[in-house]
């Protein structure tokens, strides 16, 4: 009989609403809210124990988070304590990202306080013991976009946001790119600000008044001070910085090849790049190529690092479009430079939007996890179903580019990167291009244009089966893996469908 | 290294524009031409023998004309017997369709006169001829809306266009409505009369002044009177009747009950049919539906049928919308009922208008030679390569409707009509949601919210490969049917691209 499985050949259990395809929500309605009630004048709390008391915060309820401060973040630390002290139950988390740092949180899930969880991209010990079967209720993980959807929508009701913000002034306004933990732009807390039942600003500094904000005091009903909202050097991990790897060297080069060559790096053409290594390194070829040609683009949006201030400043791009800041640099460039600007979630990547940014870029390099034969692309998990990020904000801009590719070498710690499925499907292989490694080039067959006009470039490509077989003749052919049939969470399409399920890990992972 | 395929899977030659999607031509801009110079007044000439003359009808001419007496058309005789007579070589010509009776047009393709054609459908002696490789140049296979594309954008260019008409009055104006050799509306001709260098009418009827018209004679420059223009019995084929077997009355009553299970026979609904005998039965079910309920309809559309006229004088429907007449009781009510309307075939279903009938349609039900495992339909060529019909409509309504059935035997001749892949595309799978058959119905994967909808309707629903199984069990695997190499013509897909190629048949079939 028939199986009733979605646009990407997932089964979704049922009453579920499964993915279609990416343009699928044109056909649908935008839901959306009326935004919150607005306040006079925020009520300035004296403490953070006392505060708790006056929220009434209690079980049941949905609370959330921005992750500007993302390793380096605190707040969540210590809402999750006073959780912990006050025992409170069923629990449900919606904060925008869950780092390694969050360890208060990991521990909330296993001893069952925090049952539910809505995030864009999770990591470190909160991920374990999600993927181990620890969270009573069930993890969703959304897009960047598809979350300011969610909230404005009314999908996902928050009873109460508690925003760090790194300046507040004395009329609830704040403001990220000044004071001691300045993380600059706060795309990620607008749809909160704006949509929670009771939105907390909670700060380290307090000034008189802001002329520069971006959270507006209006929808602010309190403000905490505390010692320290975090450390913003956490800002910074690992995977912001340029490859100096030979293979994600000559990877980069090969891709900022094959955009000259597509003459697509012309006059006036815009970007966005993942903050992995071996992007940034492509974004280095591309300024090169930019620089040899005299070519200026008009922006370069995402997550902004260091790379892209450079150009801003050398004026090779006339703006940049940030909804959170990935290095300090950025940071003080947002706070100093007017066309380094910031964006909502919502500006960024919500479906449901006018004219979002994601849709006006020329392309978008991405990393994978893992890629299948038909170029659905994994983010969410690794090989063996433990999560290990999200979509962030992969889906929106693999749908709304012009062109999206997915760069990798082709075996990462001896796990070929092309599988025949993915473990977890995190963005439709509809919206992927091209794939780059070290061994080649596969072209989506559906981008009949590009193979046409890359077919004598002299680069080396190949059909992605072909990669595949490769990559088996060098690792063998992997053991199939089994996940538990227990599902502990789902990966939510922008549009708010279901695209994938997330399943229990298998003991001994 | 990489296949250079199209859209659905085919290889097509270099140079050729490659079938992307169905709904690519959005990406792209009208292409347009002025239309014709303007006539102050026709020239009647006043035989045939003499008209060629000065018409100055020479080799490498492209002449065109409509099939709206199909069988029983004899203007395209007289001219094929002209270019006989007078032997011109390279001609090119453009029919909207080919029929069995068009002998003299075999000739001339076995003869080498005629060495191009374009047409919608192509059936008889003359598809025999070009399957067996004998047409020096290519065969080009349009869609009705495509061929209204093709001229209206000057990708087919027209010397001259040779239409038949049942009456022409002193100031050219044409109408199909009356007259002895009456086919009811003229929606095919349109195009050729605003498009070509010149147009000629044929007709066997003048008259004083017409005051209704569908040919305006400002666009005419010549007309020629004959003593016939044809045999208007000519035009009910055997495929306009209702079936009387009871294996396509069953499929028909399946057919009604899934639209009735769906919700979709509701007030103000439309809805198009083939003229399959099957097809047609399907129209009758829905008529009980519909006085069962009380059910008023918007409009019905298509090559129009006595079935659809009953149905608009029992005010079941509000309108008809009619590109050509299938039977004489259409062409009576087309003259008759001003509900009864005639449409163009650039109004019926050319991609680039901007609200083309085909795009209103509910639902419509067609028929198919074949269909595969990706849905794809072959209506052009039977199993072994031979031409025996072509897309029509099928392709643009398979577009344009909400839903698209085929409805069809699952084995005809003992030959399964499902393959893993159909001979020849003709309508991309893309657009075919349902296949109902005797044995069962299938949903195409794409469609998840129809497979949501049905799976407890109590409808013998399965997966299109265990239909295939299914077939296979009875009939046995049907061998591999192997072509020639040669290109003998192609399957252009309604915005102007390749969707497939056409290849001469092997000797001996």
């Amino acid at each position: 009989m028939i199986k009733l499985i979605n646009g990407v050949g997932r089964d979704i259990p049922e009453g579920l609403k499964p993915f279609v395809s990416s343009s699928n929500f044109m056909n649908e309605k935008r839901k959306l809210m009326p935004k919150k009630n607005k306040v006079d004048k925020p009520v300035f709390l004296p403490d953070f124990a006392s505060a708790f008391e006056i929220l009434a915060v209690k079980s049941g309820m949905t609370l959330s988070f921005h992750h500007h401060l993302r390793n380096g973040d605190k707040v969540i630390q210590l809402i999750c304590d006073e959780i912990k002290a006050k025992n409170l139950q069923d629990i449900h988390l919606a904060p925008s990202s869950i780092f390694p740092s969050y360890t208060s949180l990991a521990d909330l899930v296993k001893e069952g306080n925090v049952t539910n969880i809505h995030t864009n991209y999770i990591n470190g010990p909160v991920a374990e013991m999600v993927s181990k079967g620890f969270l009573k209720g069930k993890l969703i993980m959304n897009t960047h976009g598809g979350r300011a959807r969610a909230i404005e929508s009314g999908d996902l009701k928050i009873d109460i946001a508690f925003l760090a913000c790194p300046v507040v002034d004395k009329n609830g306004n704040g403001y990220g790119a000044i004071g001691k933990s300045a993380c600059g732009t706060l795309g990620y807390a607008l749809s909160d600000l704006h949509y929670a039942k009771k939105v907390v600003l909670i700060t380290d500094t307090i000034v008189d008044s802001l002329e520069d904000f971006q959270l507006s005091g209006e929808y602010v009903d309190y403000v905490i001070k505390v010692d320290s909202i975090g450390d913003n050097s956490g800002i910074v991990s690992g995977t912001t910085e340029v490859t100096k790897d030979p293979i994600g060297l000559k990877m980069a080069k090969d891709c900022a090849n094959m955009l000259d060559y597509l003459g697509i790096i012309k006059d006036g053409f815009s970007m966005q790049t993942g903050a992995g290594k071996t992007s940034l390194a492509v974004v280095k070829f591309v300024e090169q190529i930019m620089k040899h040609k005299g070519i200026k683009g008009s922006f370069a949006s995402g997550g902004i690092t260091k790379a892209y201030v450079e150009m801003l400043e050398q004026e090779l791009f006339d703006e940049l479009y940030d909804v959170q800041c990935f290095d300090l640099e950025a940071v003080k460039s947002f706070s100093q430079n007017k066309n380094h600007k910031a964006m909502s979630a919502s500006e960024y990547g919500n479906p449901f939007e006018k004219d979002p940014v994601c849709n006006k870029l020329d392309f978008v390099i991405l990393g994978a996890t893992e890629i299948d034969l038909d170029f659905n692309v994994n983010v969410t998990t690794d090989s063996l179903g433990n999560l290990i990020g999200g979509s962030g904000g992969h889906a929106d801009i693999a749908y709304g580019s012009k062109l999206t590719i997915i760069i990798s070498p082709l075996i990462k710690s001896r796990i070929p990167i092309i599988k025949d499925k993915v473990m977890t499907v995190t963005t439709p292989g509809s919206d992927v291009d091209i794939l780059v490694t070290e061994r080649g080039i596969a072209i989506n067959p559906k981008r009949i244009d590009l193979r046409q006009k890359l077919k004598d470039s002299g680069l080396p490509v190949f059909e992605i089966s072909e990669l595949l077989e490769l990559s088996h003749k060098i690792t063998g052919v992997p053991r199939k893996i089994e996940t538990e049939e227990n599902i502990v969470g789902f990966v939510e399409y922008r549009d708010g469908s279901y695209i994938d399920c997330i399943r229990q890990v298998k003991n001994g992972y």
